[in-house]
């Protein structure tokens, strides 16, 4: 059997001192470079790979410095600093630039733990919509690539079908997971969180240029409560805060269909005009 | 007229290659090395006296490696980064450790842009709380050092006088500012962002061990807006979303009087038991 199409995008060979060898995978290719949500699953994938990891994922923060290109390119994840629990990592993807020499594209940080069972509670319930048996599937008109690799059906502030400047609200709550099936894991939630489109153009129902310039994931969710989600859905809820001067930032919350909160993300964006 | 306190905390002596001297003040003493809000916006004054500075600060990572220990440290603040209108900073503190070798104990990345007007609106609209002169100033008992630099004045959500296990709510909403006179600016704001105590402190109404892990901050306001605001007041929000197994997320968002969104923060924070 082949390994998932996810699984061969964020696909990483090792190749000493926590150094990776990946290559962008044309199936989540977006309008420029790829889906971002894969690349911050890829800086995190080296994390994972690292022979040194301390826990699981805790913290992500990965940011866009420039779209990558089509072809290879280098991770690299260092443990700057381990703890008896935690454990810090600086990441940074690099691609040969025009005239040969290493560029920085992704810096990212990371912060993995050994968590130990505590008190707990959520405070975010997950809001009451139908579940994803009872809501249509919804066809993007000329989706890019990468929309093609998840099965999304959106309960509240779809991509709009009329870009009419009439948006009066940036929120949306929608339905999703693989469209081939693939068990959830840190790497899949990662992605996840990136899902949502601009928000800019569901406020404004206008469709401007607008990229990730840095986001932020923290996990909730261990490892094992992500395999029992197992290919089930995911609702997430996302929307925006301010837009202000060319950048928007994005609060976004992700929950398995039980309503556990399985993590939360946040992003600033561009958008122009 | 001597520096402010909040400068001379966050002063640092550039020492060359975008390396910078610095040490811990006393003033912002908090129960285990300094409060995270100054080490934040020593971080980001590293990238403000930076010589290639590019705009202002969009969006800033502080990741919280050890506690910062009494005496020098070092900033080293590099752009590996520069486009047209953004740039892109990784920023590492370092101290000697006990065995003199320098040990890593917070990365930092910073986004800046130059920004346009554009289309702007927010879409967070300040809460209807009572305006600071109709709240009464909040005194916490035993506070730490760093907790007499800021007036605060709570209108909802204050730190418990009493440990009683009766929290069911983890929102605060206070009015903050200096308490010895400062126009607020990109460092300032950095600060006030991390000025909530603990959330699991007010949730469970208990106090346990409890300290920023990762901090991020997206700045919608820049230098002039917030210059505007001189020595006024900020209103705060905080919130945490989930408390799973030793960590939770705080979500936050800090207004002017006049109910401009100045920025919106995130931080996942350690906690005990």
């Amino acid at each position: 059997m082949n390994p998932h199409v996810f699984d061969q995008a964020i696909a990483l060979t090792p190749t000493g001192d926590g150094h990776y060898a990946g290559a962008i995978s044309p199936a989540y290719a977006n309008m420029v470079g790829p889906f971002g949500g894969v690349t911050a699953a890829t800086a995190l994938n080296a994390v994972m790979l690292h022979p040194a990891l301390l826990g699981e994922p805790l913290s992500l923060t990965v940011n866009f410095c420039a779209a990558l290109a089509d072809g290879p390119f280098t991770v690299s994840a260092q443990p700057v600093r381990t703890n008896r629990s935690t454990q810090h990592w600086v990441v940074a993807i690099t691609q040969a630039g025009a005239g040969g020499e290493d560029e920085t594209v992704v810096t990212a940080s990371v912060v993995t733990a050994a968590r130990r069972s505590t008190w707990s509670v959520d405070d975010e319930p997950m809001p009451v919509v139908p579940m994803p048996g009872d809501v249509p599937p919804y066809t993007v008109p000329s989706p890019v690539e990468w929309l093609r690799r998840y099965e999304m059906r959106p309960v509240e502030g779809a991509i709009p079908h009329t870009w009419d400047g009439s948006g009066s609200d940036s929120q949306t709550r929608l339905w999703m997971r693989d469209a081939v099936p693939r068990s959830l894991d840190l790497c899949g939630l990662a992605a996840l969180a990136d899902v949502f489109f601009p928000r800019v153009w569901l406020r404004r129902a206008t469709r401007v240029p607008a990229g990730t310039v840095s986001m932020t994931v923290y996990f909730h969710a261990g490892s094992a409560q992500l395999a029992e989600v197992g290919h089930g859905w995911v609702l997430g809820q996302a929307r925006a805060q301010a837009f202000r001067n060319g950048f928007f930032d994005q609060t976004a919350l992700l929950w398995n269909e039980e309503g556990h909160l399985l993590c939360s993300s946040h992003q600033v964006v561009y958008y122009k005009e």
